[in-house]
């Protein structure tokens, strides 16, 4: 379908970059995940000066058909638009977490159900107002699936910051934990059970609805197979996970740092990787979400978050908050002492 | 011995507080720990409106007997006065995090092995150069432990900002996971092996004799009770633990927030609730340390810390990677719109 040119990142300066960690003045290891974060984000850029540049945040927006019928959300279907406001006013989570850490961040509507007013700063990439109900139809068509992958690779063209290297993937739509355990449990073949999780907080009674419902979904979608991404994408959406998996491939393209939040966005992410494998090199993973599916998710991708907050909120919230930790292996990296410079003693 | 008049928490606020945190745009419970978090920061201040001001970390100094034998620590004890050196350029591991977060770092001579060059910037609370040798006579005196935990009340009170209402505290010392861990089997009653671990970086052979010089000195200590807190730290030191547990107690009762590192800060934690169990209530526990007693330390205390990261260095670099994510608790509580004010619908 569509052709990325993500580069594996190259071993070259491995040894170099493991040096540079080992001589800092500490025990050997003893920054624990803050040096294998280092050594990534080194291996990245390819350099042994790496820097955080112009940090971003793209916050995608989109609403879902099946969020209309309420069998799925406990939230109804316009609170994503007044989300979207809020963000734009400031007053959500991303907002103070972003503001605070000195990150930029993007909004995209990427097919909310209604017409923003074209003063407000929204990227507007909208692709239709909200996606068909995966209940009796594919959420999109094909050629909408593309077109949004298509977005999300112009958005990262056009409007992000040209000087941007490190990029995160935030979203916002009502009944996205839906499309993503559906995504989830079709291309990796797990159960959908481990898949479907509280989202915004179902009680246990509206849990048994969403699961059998989706159930229900997985049956009349039967013919999707595991291999077949793009088909997946088209029949569970949304246009806001669609457009942040083409985003992501693109970042990659452009060897950026891409920063993976909770479930959805780590769903995103393996959409990305099944078109191609090697967008998770770039991939940090910032947080382990507390909605039940992105353990199995992980454990499924075989990685491991930064941290584990008990977060589960989206927003690419989990993004800009743990965003000074990877500052932190960035700085480290490129400024603390080595022994011989502190002249430190080393091991007897 | 000592008195200390710390407060416990009032309720008076939860209420209201936990309504506030409810209300504010996002799912009940979404922001997980940083909700509990953002709870006890504003217990601590009992305010509706809390504020992190002037934070500081207090990283503490100090040489250890034992450490002369080479039995129980792979770096010199020398390397406890270069890195104090360190500090003092700017090279160590705390100065990079603490200046990429924006955190006073102050440094305390509780009693390191050498003179310094009374220029650097140094506090002086040097009790004497270095601890004896708990393998043959107690660490200190009574008097001296008296003295130490007296000049840790000083600091607070003499060597920190008047503002400063939020204290991290972090220590240097070769040879100090052991005292630590001779600290926390005494007065937890847990055994000696599983309080010791691999320290700076000992392999096996070390391990081995690391463990059996510790059970060593258990036993030639073997009349120090579990509770007879000055008792113990008298015994097995050092200068630096005692004053961070002075200076604990001092900061709760001037109803600082506490900030506890990794497992030989959680230590002089652990000896400062001995003395009044009002103090963990002003503590964050910043991280889980890779060293192997701190888990133990932790289930006995029964908290959890923020995030476990495998870092495993001391110096208050646990804190100072950490503490952005304590500014997000106090950030969300303050600055999120709540549902009212962003015209954002609730749960249907």
């Amino acid at each position: 379908m569509m052709n990325f040119d993500i580069q594996p990142l190259s071993a070259a300066l491995d040894v170099q970059i493991q040096a540079k960690i080992d001589h800092k003045t500490k025990p050997l290891g003893a920054l624990g995940t803050l040096e294998s974060l280092a050594m990534q984000i080194a291996r990245v850029q390819q350099s042994m000066t790496p820097r955080l540049i112009a940090p971003t945040i793209a916050l995608f927006a989109g609403d879902h058909g099946i969020a209309e019928s309420g069998l799925v959300n406990p939230f109804p279907q316009v609170v994503t638009q007044q989300m979207v406001l809020n963000f734009c006013s400031g007053g959500a989570a991303i907002n103070v977490f972003a503001k605070q850490n000195k990150i930029d961040l993007k909004i995209i509507d990427a097919g909310v159900n209604c017409e923003f007013d074209p003063k407000l700063e929204i990227t507007n990439y909208k692709i239709a107002k909200g996606t068909a109900n995966y209940l009796y139809e594919p959420a999109m068509s094909s050629l909408q699936c593309l077109e949004a992958i298509k977005c999300g690779g112009e958005l990262i063209d056009h409007n992000i910051s040209e000087a941007c290297n490190v990029i995160g993937f935030g979203e916002m739509g009502i009944g996205n934990t839906s499309s993503s355990a559906l995504l989830m449990s079709v291309l990796c073949g797990i159960p959908i059970e481990n898949c479907v999780g509280n989202g915004t907080g179902v009680n246990p009674e509206q849990y048994r609805i969403k699961l059998q419902t989706l159930k229900d979904v997985l049956a009349f979608h039967h013919t999707i197979k595991a291999d077949d991404v793009y088909g997946a994408l088209s029949a569970f959406g949304g246009f806001e996970i669609v457009q942040m998996c083409g985003a992501m491939l693109r970042a990659a393209e452009k060897r950026m740092l891409i920063l993976v939040d909770g479930f959805i966005s780590s769903v995103a992410l393996l959409c990305a990787s099944k078109i191609n494998a090697n967008v998770i090199e770039y991939a940090i993973f910032c947080h382990h979400s507390s909605e039940k599916g992105h353990e199995f998710l992980l454990n499924y991708l075989n990685v491991s978050p930064l941290v584990n907050l008990g977060m589960r909120l989206g927003e690419g919230s989990g993004i800009a908050v743990v965003y000074p930790l990877i500052q932190a292996a960035c700085s480290f990296f490129n400024d603390m002492a080595s022994f011989e410079s502190a002249e430190v003693s080393g091991q007897l």
